[in-house]
């Protein structure tokens, strides 16, 4: 057999085990010269290998410098958000074949989420109809853990520990005063609340703040909210509250979208933002409280500090498990997470396979069961489904300045 | 000698180390059983003592307990932003040295930044007034590093590592699109620009963003700052910003009121925020590209995961030495912070007393010879200043559900 060349791409917002994926990918790769010639990786995914730009792992990160990638947040080899066309007839395909064949590119892998599956789908499409035997496969990545077939996606464990250490902590500063404060937490998420839903997790003890967490799974309703906090000052009078980012009302009107005015990205998501800050207003004006807002922004998926190990752990075997099935022949899939439980009652995970078609372009919602009827918070099916994901704690090396050491591309 | 009791309350704002000194007074009230009796700690400050609501700390916090103070961010006992009487006259000091006197009190600390010196000035002139032997002392706190006669102060360290390490983060978040763009990060500091003087420390190498940094202690030029932004654009095609929250213009206004309705505290200082929203619209609008803002919040003064370990030892320190101060009989004093070079030529710090009155309502600003000459920037001098402060990593235990343990009164 012929050796051919693995290529690998990031793609879509950063998290903070992208680049832990996208160690298991080149470490496993290297692992095999005897089928795999050179590790590459696309500067900027698709469309930076559009461009031709390109890098050899030998050469970019040489020895124990592949390593650190594990704790590197951000996406070491750029990102894009670029959409390769629905149809297959596009002249793109054949140029990108013929970008492949020069390069003698025998396997493909993609780190990326639904969008990034969708141009695994695409690629691995076109490569049946023309016959070619690149092998294409997806290795999930997205915080927003909003991937259906897998149990849960690499980069949410990490994201869901940053929400909630981050929140028992801000709970702790609002406690301070007595006297009457509400504060707003908003938290990442467009249409599923898994994020948010990781506020649960700050509680210290049953009944602890955060005593509200709202999810963009049931429709918002201001004066019910407004009326649960004045209840609520009767427990505490500092109440904190977790919002996602994408909490709409009963007409399907974004909560943010009655302060500000929005904006779409290039795939034609609406971009959010202020719905911490609208309720905060909200809040001062109606019940005449002091009120802060936090929107906890990109660290939640940029924090090396708070990566969890689980989650770490999890994204290298990801890259490992897609490398292996890829040399087995399978393409056209997505590597999935299976959760099982070991002899003691533990969790432990398996990775599987699935059809990166039945993945692309769909949601997965946190299921209504583990929202409370009321709408206001989430059960504890839900804490102990995310539990084990944010377990054990990753040590950064500090470099001579004391502050983390990353690598990265000049 | 009679056993008196020690007092001790927190003040203002919280810090990461604020609980390190309260641990510092302490550990060290107890460690001294023949001249001090009990240790008691007032909740929610002068404010709270005055409603009666005080602890007995060997009851609060018995055993190995005491010491996760040292970890735990927020105010334990609670704040306040009581503002004692200018006038010596009015019957809150009687009042308030009558309970002192019916609770035995000998010594008294109180834990805070500019305005918590007044509340120990107040005190300590009313005690020298009426020949009270009553000791009260200062221990410095403010992640704003704003106080005078002391090298910086302890609260600080902590909240620069945060923002060194967090816009190191995001700086390799913001690098992952090869498309223009600006970042503006937004930090605490109302006029003293020490925490976000910090984001140079962020920088991998020289010329590494961000690429500037605003402070509060020069005007900031709004043009000027756009042009500099759009000839930034050809060294990267990614621009961090960092700014603190009360940059103003040559005129004295703040950036942030060209965009927000802005209140006061009850301290009549004005309440920013915003600075960094107005400037990510200003960029989007005038220089056509993307552009957003990450406001770091409370974060920077609650976060435990960045705890520096030289912060919290030296604000234990103060506490400690505070302590020992009071029982040598001073009195009316502040702890601060004296900077030493050992044989070796590295940083250490020892502990000192100032005159309080000599620190209550001044503040010290950035000096003028550590920004650059455009007004954008931090000299080595600052860095070289900054660096031995955010040293060291803090190991905070877990508990059963992998997050950080933490104490609080229920």
């Amino acid at each position: 057999m012929l050796k051919k060349n693995l290529i690998v791409g990031q793609s879509g917002g950063p998290t903070a085990v992208i680049n832990s994926s996208l160690y298991g990918v080149v470490s496993e790769g290297l692992a095999h010269p005897e089928e795999i010639g050179h590790v590459y990786g696309m500067v900027n995914g698709i469309e930076g290998f559009l461009n031709g730009t390109v890098l050899d792992f030998e050469e970019a990160l040489p020895g124990e410098k592949l390593g650190y990638l594990k704790h590197t947040p951000g996406a070491y080899l750029g990102s894009c958000r670029y959409k390769l066309p629905e149809s297959l007839e596009d002249p793109v395909y054949p140029l990108l074949f013929k970008k492949f064949e020069e390069m003698n590119i025998g396997w493909f892998f993609y780190i990326g989420g639904n969008d990034s599956m969708d141009t695994v789908s695409k690629l691995s499409r076109y490569a049946a109809r023309i016959g070619s035997d690149i092998r294409v496969i997806g290795e999930p990545k997205t915080i927003d853990n909003d991937l259906v077939h897998t149990d849960h996606t690499p980069g949410y464990g990490s994201a869901a520990k940053y929400v909630a250490s981050t929140v028992r902590e801000i709970i702790l500063d609002a406690n301070v005063y007595e006297k009457k404060s509400v504060t707003i937490v908003e938290i990442m998420g467009r249409h599923a609340g898994w994020l948010t839903a990781a506020g649960a997790l700050a509680r210290k003890y049953p009944g602890d703040n955060p005593f509200f967490i709202y999810l963009p799974e049931t429709a918002f309703n201001t004066e019910e909210f407004l009326a649960k906090v004045e209840k609520a000052f009767e427990k505490n009078c500092n109440v904190v509250v977790c919002v996602s980012e994408g909490i709409h009302d009963a007409d399907g009107t974004f909560i943010c979208e009655y302060d500000n005015s929005v904006g779409t990205d290039s795939f034609g998501h609406k971009m959010l933002a202020g719905c911490g800050k609208y309720l905060e207003n909200l809040v001062r004006d109606r019940l005449g409280v002091k009120a802060r807002s936090v929107e906890l922004n990109v660290s939640q998926r940029c924090s090396a500090s708070l990566l969890s190990a689980t989650d770490q752990q999890e994204a290298v075997s990801a890259g490992v498990y897609g490398v292996q099935a890829a040399l087995k022949g399978e393409t056209g899939m997505m590597v999935s997470f299976i959760r099982e439980t070991d002899e003691n009652g533990n969790y432990r995970m398996r990775c599987g396979l699935e059809d990166v078609n039945e993945i692309c372009n769909a949601e997965k919602p946190v299921p209504a069961e583990w929202i409370t009827d009321d709408g206001a918070d989430v059960t504890e099916e839900f804490v102990q489904y995310a539990l084990p994901l944010v377990q054990g704690k990753v040590d950064v090396p500090l470099g001579e300045d004391g502050l983390p050491v990353f690598v990265y591309r000049k």
